[in-house]
């Protein structure tokens, strides 16, 4: 299933959905849960009522609905830097021997269609092509082989940076967490849709130029990894959303280096996933 | 005012009060607030609901309740590093043109007297006393001038810091968010009860040896370059709290180097807002 959480021109508060067709919604409010992330809190019996629905809820068409983030305020944002190798070296830093994990603001998340909005403190906003994958079961000290049952599902981020605001200093966050620097979307779709998320097209474009194209199976620390890592430090929630790195390409490493400008449309695509696809605009 | 958050043998529902007399606490579940972060969202009116109760309402003896953080589970926490030039000089790193700011997650918040569990996978816990600022008026681009406006009150954080995990990559998030690695309280001190928070002597003791003592005044980054500064890239939120530092003493930057180990008694007192005290324990 491919959850989403939209509004309507008839239903201005956000509701849980489920994409069908590539054109349809499935409105899940019949099952009685405020949020997407209050359905994914609830485990199986969540995922049982989704499914009921799919057979028998109200479907909308996709052009009646706007689509926000999955999740529009998930727990916590863990970011993994530097797990892709060709982006370690063109970023001139080292992989560590464990993830190099950071947080970003769940302040900054927005949606599928959703500005991006270039802070005017910034001469140099950068985009970040990424898988993202989202905690079902919460857990604290979670082994690499019993880690993928705590994972619900994946999702596009575009881990959107402030390169001047980021590397002014050590630490990554605020340069990460201005408003709109998260895009999230357009879906969360579940594991059972995808067979291995280690053998997943990336790509993103920026106005129809590919200017990232990997796959995942090049990532460094890769899910269990990655849940056992950061569950050994600090318990991990249901809604968490980690987003696994981005592979090389970035503007910070291109010669010349590359910022965005307003009015680009970002498009990130990963095979299974859909596209995310954001414009650009000015403070 | 000084802001609580407690229990009680009849009431083991968290619920907002306020110190006072040093050693009885006002209910002020009447006032109708779920918890002392609503009543601080709720801004003028909460205050004015809090002095009245000071009068009329219900009073406890501080032996008969356990006081939690006075706000449980922040929205976030921001961390300052080398905010203090003798705390820079002993880490040796350099202090940046512009605030090294870093988040704790909220999850690793513990109140006054709970233990601080010192996890398995590091050999290196350590220390740090900090004055805590709360945001009491949520800001977007808050200008220096315009700061202390924001700020609802003081509190005291113990900046608890696994160095092996935080220092074995760039981000020292996960090293400092274990549960249990962030004390805040014993109260938040509102800002009239503080003339001058940047002159409050501030210190450490464990098991009565003073590891710690400094003075405020020290701050390289004052209260009102930290809210514009952070406010310049994201939005603050009232009950955000922010820490401001860390002076010289830790335990990473003596010679030779001193850990915490199980079953020690940590007092951080800052002048005016009290003593916050906790005990370690072994995982």
């Amino acid at each position: 299933m491919k959850f989403v959480t939209f509004t309507s021109a008839s239903n201005l508060v956000q509701t849980p959905g489920i994409l069908i067709n590539q054109n349809e919604v499935v409105d899940l409010s019949g099952l009685g849960y405020r949020s997407l992330l209050a359905l994914i809190e609830d485990g199986a019996k969540g995922l049982e009522g989704a499914k009921t629905a799919v057979a028998t809820g109200p479907r909308l068409s996709l052009a009646e609905v706007t689509l926000h983030a999955p999740i529009p305020r998930p727990p916590r944002i863990f970011g993994i830097g530097l797990n892709y190798q060709s982006h370690a070296a063109e970023s001139k830093m080292a992989v560590q021997k464990v993830p190099t994990v950071f947080l970003k603001l769940s302040s900054s998340v927005v949606g599928p269609d959703a500005p991006i909005v270039l802070p005017k403190i910034s001469t140099q906003p950068d985009y970040e092509a990424e898988l993202g994958f989202v905690i079902g079961k919460s857990g604290y000290q979670i082994s690499a082989a019993s880690a993928m049952e705590h994972v619900f599902g994946y999702t596009i981020v575009n881990d959107v940076s402030a390169r001047d605001i980021q590397l002014a200093t050590s630490q990554w966050t605020l340069g990460k967490s201005f408003p709109g620097f998260t895009p999230i979307g357009p879906a969360i779709t579940t594991v059972d849709e995808v067979a291995d998320p280690h053998s997943l097209d990336i790509s993103l474009t920026i106005d129809g130029e590919t200017l990232q194209n990997a796959n995942t199976r090049d990532l460094i620390f890769k899910i269990p990894a990655l849940i056992e890592y950061l569950s050994s430090t600090t318990p991990l929630e249901a809604g968490d959303i980690i987003s696994t790195g981005t592979p090389e390409g970035v503007g910070l490493g291109r010669t010349p280096q590359r910022w965005l400008k307003p009015n680009e449309e970002i498009v990130i695509t990963i095979a299974g996933l859909g596209e995310l696809r954001n414009r650009t605009v000015d403070e």
